[in-house]
């Protein structure tokens, strides 16, 4: 059995849309075990059925607002976060899953769980969706702001494993971020990069990107480093957003244009969903010692599903010890 | 008179685009004329009226796809597109418009008509949609990848002018783009550029503005350093495109969804135009002794025009004095 503690207090619809995924993600999955931290009183009024949930109480809530989460999860050890990050350290679950305040949850992680030997840094790796239906691995959207070359090519080491076991890409393909195409292009730590995935050669590098092809890149992993990949991820969130304002402001225009809209209704609620992080999964936080997943905080239950899905597809493949090899063997 | 000097075989589709553009300027500025330099025979071909219009014979063309545009507009000063820019440094004209490659331009009219005294750096502006239906500053767009906190107060200084002269904003406010809203946020240089622009008593400063609401700021300027507003400003158009291409596959699912697509082509026509870079004008590259405009490389005609109507109105309104007259005052 795949065992998952999930963070029932964290998210903006937290704990009922937390709870409801739990009970999707073990009807859907047969070889999952799920631990609910938080408060067993709130807890208990979505659990409808406890097949294979246990749940575990826990000392208040890192909130979504909190001004200073680094602190907050560092003070507060019983809080539903940090215990369910410690429940991994102490080898009692395989997992974590949370959708609460991301830079508590990489900094607890860090913390509490502690970074795998091998890496040097931990990254945040979101998926994108991507005009052929498929996702793109984002990364790094915000663990390292400065960063030094060699780290980043260990992270693009371990996207690469993620995008060939869980994705199911045979030789995937890394870009770099970047304001152009050709060699030479961006700042130092740019060159830098490139240079080394150039020469790297377990790594299938695709070159400079520019994210004017950032939902249609010729790659499948998108790097850069922790200030610019998330600059990148909410341009694109800010971007999607306006375009969908301006589209229902000007759709509607007219007569032929109300007309139009309402036979369009059920077709541009597919767009939403192409375009909603939520439907994608959670994203992973590589580095680590243990698998540590962040749902979005606005996940409903079926997005909340969705990571605690990809958590125990990540534990079922080994993939942090096959990123271990891989990067052990290359430092020889 | 205002003079403008235009680069008649820079851009996509040149001169065609650039001489029917000229000629719908002479039509509605009365107080411009207009000298197109390029070769003599392309442009007569399209110049249907020569209403205050001269052309000038050039050598050579600036190519787009030019690997090398630097050198390029270096080793070739007569070239439609240096010999614009010189026209203006030897006063017979006012200012350059070119839809030609954006590098050589910028550093073709550093090297050939100089940076103005005031200023330590040049920045390119371009104008980005927001759903309100205006348009918001972003820069710097490329002209400097590594830069001072200092020097992105003076273009901060350049922006809030320019905003208040030609977009008659009243009080324009400068935002500057970063990975978090709070004080403190970002690397080391936003967190310095933040202190100067809270400190500085002429800057209207809204505070850290996060790319998600790139399409919606909170203020009408938005700044960071060449590099990750290049990577703001490919990011929108990638994600502008790509959902673009999304919306155009969900759409047309389906019969509903087709009849209603019939019904939403000319608002869909509508969004389009509203996200295309060129309706909305040129970017104009601050911090040199002249009126210097970048024109899309794709403009058609309308798109042309509207670069050179920039272009008469930064004139007019002695933009480059009032900005010299800001920072001067501020150096003490």
């Amino acid at each position: 059995m795949i065992k998952i503690a999930v963070d029932a207090m964290g998210g903006d619809y937290a704990p009922q849309q937390q709870v409801k995924g739990a009970m999707e993600a073990i009807k859907r999955i047969d070889d999952i075990e799920v631990t609910l931290y938080g408060d067993p009183e709130k807890i208990q009024q979505f659990l409808s059925d406890d097949t294979r949930i246990k749940v575990v109480e826990s000392e208040g809530t890192i909130a979504m607002g909190e001004k200073d989460p680094i602190r907050a999860i560092r003070s507060n050890r019983k809080s539903s976060m940090a215990m369910a990050i410690l429940s991994v350290r102490d080898g009692s679950n395989d997992a974590v899953v949370s959708s609460g305040a991301t830079q508590a949850l990489i900094a607890g992680a860090h913390i509490l769980l502690g970074r795998m030997k091998s890496m040097k840094r931990t990254a945040i790796a979101p998926l994108i969706p991507n005009v052929k239906g498929d996702n793109t691995i984002l990364l790094d959207c915000g663990a390292n702001l400065e960063i030094k070359p060699e780290f980043m090519v260990q992270q693009a080491h371990f996207a690469s494993v993620y995008a060939k076991e869980i994705m199911e890409i045979p030789n995937p393909s890394v870009g770099l971020l970047n304001i152009g195409t050709e060699e030479g292009k961006g700042r130092e730590l740019d060159r830098e990069v490139y240079t080394l995935l150039q020469n790297n050669e377990v790594i299938n590098f695709a070159g400079n990107v520019e994210p004017k092809v950032v939902l249609d890149p010729p790659c499948d992993i998108l790097i850069s480093d922790g200030f610019t990949a998330n600059i990148v991820m909410k341009t694109l969130e800010g971007t999607a957003k306006g375009v969908g304002s301006m589209l229902k402001q000007e759709l509607s225009r007219g007569i032929f244009g109300k007309l139009g809209l309402l036979f369009s209704v059920r077709n541009l609620k597919r767009l939403k969903n192409r375009l909603a992080a939520e439907e994608i999964g959670g994203a992973m936080i590589y580095g680590l010692k243990g698998v540590v997943i962040k749902a979005q905080g606005a996940s409903k239950s079926h997005g909340f599903f969705n990571a605690i899905n990809q958590a125990a597809r990540v534990v079922r493949k080994d993939v942090i010890r096959k990123v271990s090899d891989v990067i052990e063997k290359e430092e020889g």
